[in-house]
């Protein structure tokens, strides 16, 4: 655990590479059976049988998510801790997400802005983007973040 | 279990009522345990010293897999088939949403073009905006989907 970035630390250009996760065929199941029970998702035959995909892929919602996951334990490695999320532009699957990949993500500081109405903190906006172990981008986006600033302004 | 709408079916405009999903706190926290395990989303204490949130509140990501499901089940019943996901724009987090939510789904076509390199498919882009029992909005992106065409062409 790195020494807590605050939100002057995280400077434009900036980049962060957060870890990996191992993309398993129970999980894509599960997950998809849940939130997203596209049969290419959740069955390995009907996925077989579709033009786009061929075999059995994660949903992208799950992609999302398992890049959620890798980001909270990068940002925790990291010392980066966001008081609260608003949300992502840009969010493109450019890829499938097979079962056996690992997913790696990398993000830069893209923006940052302290926030006039809250001398407490800033807004920093984060790419990210997602490689399988082909080295492919499966999944970018940029999200909004709020962080606590090290010498509030009153 | 509507007629099946296709591309052609799916013009500018055209809304649709995707249905509603119970928010739990059982879920919120095995997901947030699971993908995106802040505090503020897993336990409860620490979410009440929350100075954003207050008290537990479900993940971003967590609310976006609820709204897949939305629109899953919304779609089936409204004959809205998808043959793929391609990502999606101004994803925004506007509200935090608490178990024992009701979350409803509204989407509308907001644009549709046929696609010149593949002519058995056109692109539609479809406004999604979520809303809790209060009428508030807490979630809304726009998706970009791909639908077969009634009548392909060559």
């Amino acid at each position: 655990m790195a020494d807590r970035l605050w939100w002057e630390d995280l400077w434009v250009g900036r980049t962060f590479d957060l870890g990996e996760y191992k993309v398993t065929k129970d999980e894509v199941i599960e997950f998809a059976t849940r939130y997203d029970p596209q049969p290419y998702h959740t069955d390995e035959e009907a996925a077989a049988s579709n033009p786009i995909f061929g075999r059995l892929s994660a949903s992208g919602v799950h992609t999302y998510a398992m890049t959620s996951r890798i980001t909270f334990d990068g940002f925790a490695r990291h010392g980066i801790v966001p008081m609260a999320g608003a949300g992502s532009d840009g969010l493109l699957f450019e890829k499938p997400v097979y079962p056996g990949d690992t997913l790696s993500a990398l993000i830069e500081v893209v923006e940052s802005r302290p926030l006039k109405s809250r001398g407490d903190r800033g807004l920093t906006r984060m790419r990210t983007v997602v490689r399988n172990q082909h080295g492919e981008s499966v999944l970018s986006y940029t999200a909004t973040l709020f962080f606590a600033r090290r010498e509030p302004q009153t």
